[in-house]
């Protein structure tokens, strides 16, 4: 007997109100066993972009098999088609409003439109999480691949989101932005270990220098060299690090990166290279 | 071998202190297995009507078998009876001062009191819900109606919500209350999908007209006309639709009809119809 | 077979982001079947004392052989040790920061030293909750004590708090401290139900008179005797109850004490004798 799969939640429903309750009692009732976990219900009200950026952070972490079920769907019961994707050996089922983002950096990612007559017969005009995804969800929680295949025609252009936090470089160094603040208010940036370490092309990377323009007050800081973690912070102060998502960070140790340097997700961070002296 | 029994949780507790952790120890200590879902635990401290509210709203969505545990209980420790009632081949688990209240709309509803002697004499005298409801509630899981039967008598007459915002016909029309402004800020009324097609007997849904009272500010809002889902707002303006409860909402697309109609609990809706033009 | 293996979690990670999530993931991952349950995840940021306490009220609630996973941690990547200590049947896992206190209550508490090089080897510095805690709960869950005992070698002194709320005796009473304000308003005090017990000495505990200093507002408050439950308030007011944690609690019934009386963890609580007349 295969182990019980993993559905993973994402939605902007909040954990006051029955929705979620909802969509949890369609799983269980469809793909009984199933293991259900939440990654967050508290993506901002129709805040596609930030939830798009929550589940890209947290799926690897799943095991294959996995199906993440994510709702944040501010065009429910209009044209957009309703998905599933499998890549990375997971499945993503969600709008086609570019929510489920994270799936297309799989470069063998295929995305189905969920088509099921029986399914969307019956659904309500204003809770596709309900009606649609979560019933989807737990087909392929049962039967999956299979049973994904089964969903509906393939999608070849699915919607993508225009990501307005991407890294870019200028002639004396590398432009990104703070995508998110977390709740210890450290502000993770749009910018990968990867791009970074391509950038620096074997410098030293103390020689890492950042000037981050907090939008909020107006501020403007600045760090020198990255830190290894967060008991490294010289002075107490601000340190840039390479955080576990595989971003880099800006923190206050001990404090609030976000409040004390007053960052929100869209600030500019300029990344220049200081020779070392 | 069946699959393991879904237990459903709602209280008052929050999730910041230790409660709903105690309660769900006791579950899963005594039923193995058992697939925990949580409803809510944000129902205001005490609020047994909203926490009925919830409940009624979350049940139907869960199989046959699955065993809710419902704890808002100001009353804890004093003469109220600890209930377990059977119900759309549910069960419902809880304090006996109206909580419960979803059950009692199935005609065949059966509640008894909770009277094994073991469980009342080990309890607290100010946490049922981990010390009566939990273990009690694990019972059911385990063992089904079987085991429902057995936690003790027959209660002809358990108490029941006075529901303050039941809809009332008038000369002209309907009467009916805000019940829920959810985190999208939909105010979700008292009138159910049912009542409103009885009382449209046949005339065109178009011609619905609501004026609704926000307290909050004293403003009025009109609303002409029934949407079908969220995108459809004319102007970007307030909207009435169906909504995934089975009730009447009033929507502000994009927006918060809560916070901008002025809209809360108990806020006044009255319907009548206006011929088409 | 055994019943699947139960793993309850508690950090200052919130649930915004995607840290939680990340460490289900994980465990599922490796413990595929495991019963995970959230203890709390709103610690504040950094409050290992905070975590301790509602560890410690927790962890009885639940069967032998269920795995914590503790993570208050910020020193993560520095030089504290991540542990994983087995005490009262139960298995606990975490940094070496007193965050544990709770498995100390246990004379024949066992720590030992997470060393499992693979493991460490692969550990990011920012996050041993999803590549230390986490895997090593996993295998706890999976293997029992056989595989504790295989995590690494014994630490004979863990890191033990400093608790700056212990119950202490003067010459005409007890000083206790307000310890936890929980979501009811409830002030629960440090001052345990068998060190009242041993300090009445077969006294009657209608005599008990609490002085409470609220620092918030530099309120006093008296009350006199012990009630049985919450809804015994005489006029109203004030109580104090032996709640549910065995702990003194001091609570305002229907209302929220903390806010009415002032309190905050770290108030002062005089127990003084009154004859009763």
């Amino acid at each position: 007997m295969n182990p019980p799969a993993t559905i993973a939640l994402l939605t902007d429903f909040g954990v006051s109100d029955w929705y979620v309750a909802e969509m949890k009692g369609v799983l269980l009732a469809h793909a009984p066993g199933a293991a259900l976990v939440d990654i967050t219900h508290a993506i901002p009200p129709g805040d596609v972009a930030r939830g798009a950026f929550v589940l890209a952070r947290a799926h690897a972490a799943f095991a294959e098999g996995t199906v993440f079920v994510a709702v944040v769907d501010p065009g429910v019961g209009t044209a957009r088609h309703p998905l599933a994707v499998h890549a990375f050996g997971q499945f993503f089922v969600g709008p086609d409003n570019g929510l489920l983002e994270a799936a297309y950096a799989d470069p063998e990612a295929s995305a189905r439109r969920i088509a099921d007559a029986k399914l969307l017969a019956g659904a309500s005009a204003t809770f596709h999480g309900r009606d649609v995804f979560a019933p989807a969800g737990a087909k392929i929680a049962q039967g999956g691949e299979t049973a994904w295949r089964k969903l509906g025609p393939t999608v070849e252009v699915p919607v993508r989101l225009d990501d307005p936090w991407r890294t870019t470089a200028t002639t004396d160094g590398l432009v990104t932005r703070v995508a998110h603040v977390d709740r210890f208010g450290n502000a993770i940036t749009a910018l990968g270990a990867l791009e970074l370490e391509a950038w620096l092309d074997s410098r030293d990377p103390a020689g890492v220098f950042l000037r981050i323009h907090g939008a909020l007050g107006e501020r403007t800081t600045e760090i020198r060299g990255l830190a290894r973690t967060y008991g490294d912070a010289p002075g107490g102060g601000a340190i840039a690090l390479l955080g576990s998502a595989g971003l880099i960070e800006i923190a206050v140790p001990g404090g609030h990166a976000g409040l004390e340097l007053g960052l929100a997700p869209g600030d500019i961070v300029e990344i220049h290279y200081q020779e070392i002296p």
